[in-house]
């Protein structure tokens, strides 16, 4: 497993800085995984999230299995030449997107029968399966296990018996998977927020061995505080030595507390469905450029930014540009997005390695609690 | 004048190839001016603009004065600093949008009130307002005349009428824009299909005299041919030395005949709304991305072009953003369709010069006559 070796460099009380090793590149962790949902990170070029400081992107099973469908993938080279992003690519499983049909989908031990969102037609997602879609068929760097995301709120036996199931699943995706040199899988945790069945769940997932452990079923309506405190039952029984990703997070204030909690990986839409909704996102929060008072106003986002979107356009061109509805408008927003998300990362980084992450972690708190 | 010196290096035929000098650059005639609506080439970011061999862009002073108001753009700037192209830009008067505004304008000897299509308020456009808004709000290179666009089909009568009153207005833009050293103003010949009306109204222009003259009114429904007998029965009452703009002009085939008229520069919508709509123009004429054909085609659309879209994407990969109706989509098509045209624009000028502009036109007519 030399290939995904994870060389943690740095830590600063449970959070870590380090370099998560893969056959397509090296991922700085903490990192931030902008979303490629359907073989596009939304209204940008891929030379603008890499230079934007991504080193991986994700990929969403659910969309390309419907449109343009896996096999298709596969007959076209694969997700990284289909997508022209040559990085590292982690697909999700499926499963989250599926989970969301409600009543769309029917769920059994075998996996789960369901309908495309686009044209009706019937689809059939197992661990095997989800497993072939991802490693074989897409060719992702790093596969997820097919799990059940566990409805919030739930009883403690639906909780048991969800987590259950995934565990399952884990172990026949793992068994699916294989030895791979140049593939990785990660196996996810559920348990919704009781303690217990997240330690259990760990354990099991531990039992079987992943590349990678995430933490699934958060940020499904449970708050800030309950996510936190799941996420406090749940890395302490994570090998220290594999990365640990948070799945579907976050806001920059979620980020900084699941790093503050040894999380070394994250995925959001966040960043590209702000900038399409003319948001951009500052130190102090996020700002809608739509508002009236960025009319007139010559300043750019961040004037000191790398990034030509961040640096480069007066807020009252912004302005404009949203309010016009101009494709500029969510192209620059998604950019400059994308780029302050990367670069807040990159000021984690450094700051873990310099022991000073206490510094960024009380500025992002004090900075986008107000909106949280 | 020397600031817009237009040297003419080249005839082929009626055709000229040279190069119109104006103070923010030199423009290679024959021109494709992209459309840049409201302060942006919708879209495309202003380096790919200028990457795919565009000298000049065109702004609408009709939507820049509704949203974000001429005033507006003067704080901030003016256009080129507001829109970020340093290039030369020209405006058109806003005539021609308010003349679309059926029902929703008021015509008089002194100008034309109408409503925003935005928010229904009130405004006024006459020709003084129309140089004031293009010359000194938005800072215009090129400053177009105000006329009014004669509806087609016109009887003789009320296209004598419109393009007296176009005339008129004429002498009165040219007087409000008085001696300016850095900026040019056009006038604009009307007159409909009836080339003793052409003749007459570039004749009382050219008495005016101008910078350039467009020939307005085509392009509105009268058809390929008596656009191009239009185009016969006018130019040749316009001076050599001077640059001959056609409005809102065209597809591949219309600009080709055009130039063998002795048409200098071009502006048209057609490339980026081509892309939105997921059509690609090729020297087989425009091809829908969207159609099933494409769904595994892994060629791009044109493996020799320097321009990135159309060299480095596959067709499968557009068709899949096509469908998904991804941003992407639309910003490859759009940039590819304004590369294209300029390297019609690049080619047709070689071609001029080298006496082998025959060539270029009929291989365009026949490449595009089927789907006229």
């Amino acid at each position: 497993m030399t290939a995904f070796a994870f060389d943690i460099e740095a830590t600063d009380g449970a959070a870590r800085a380090g370099v998560f090793r893969t056959p397509r590149g090296d991922v700085r962790t903490p990192a931030f995984m902008p979303v490629g949902t359907a073989g596009t990170v939304k209204a940008l070029y891929m030379d603008q999230v890499r230079a934007a400081g991504s080193d991986i992107i994700l990929g969403n099973t659910y969309h390309l299995m419907l449109r343009p469908g896996a096999e298709r993938v596969k007959r076209l080279g694969g997700l990284h030449a289909f997508a022209r992003w040559d990085g590292p690519i982690l697909t999700d499983s499926g499963g989250f997107q599926v989970w969301s049909l409600a009543g769309l989908r029917k769920l059994s031990e075998d996996g789960v029968d369901f309908r495309s969102h686009i044209d009706g037609s019937s689809h059939f997602l197992s661990p095997e399966r989800a497993v072939d879609i991802q490693a074989d068929l897409l060719g992702a760097d790093i596969t997820m296990q097919l799990d059940e995301c566990t409805a919030f709120p739930s009883t403690r036996d639906a909780a048991a018996a969800s987590m259950d199931l995934s565990a399952r699943w884990a172990k026949r995706c793992r068994d699916a998977f294989g030895a791979r040199d140049a593939q990785a899988i990660f196996g996810i945790v559920q348990g919704s927020t009781f303690p217990d069945l997240r330690r259990a769940s760990a354990e099991r997932l531990v039992d079987i061995g992943f590349d990678g452990y995430a933490v699934g079923g958060l940020a499904v309506g449970e708050g800030f505080d309950a996510m936190l405190d799941t996420l406090d039952a749940t890395t302490p029984h994570l090998p220290t030595q594999r990365p640990r990703y948070l799945m579907g997070v976050g806001k920059p204030a979620d980020i900084v507390e699941a790093v503050a909690r040894g999380i070394d990986m994250f995925d959001c839409v966040l960043p590209t469905r702000s900038g399409r909704h003319g948001q951009a996102w500052t130190d102090s929060g996020p700002i809608n450029l739509k508002n009236a008072r960025f009319a007139e106003d010559k300043e750019p986002l961040d004037a000191s930014s790398d990034c030509p979107a961040s640096r480069d356009y007066a807020k009252a061109y912004l302005h404009h540009l949203v309010r016009s509805g101009e494709h500029l408008g969510a192209m620059l927003l998604s950019w400059h997005n994308v780029a302050y998300f990367q670069a807040l990362m990159a000021r984690t980084r450094a700051a873990i390695r310099d022991g000073r992450f206490a510094d960024v972690r009380a500025g992002v708190r004090r900075a986008t609690s107000p909106a949280d």
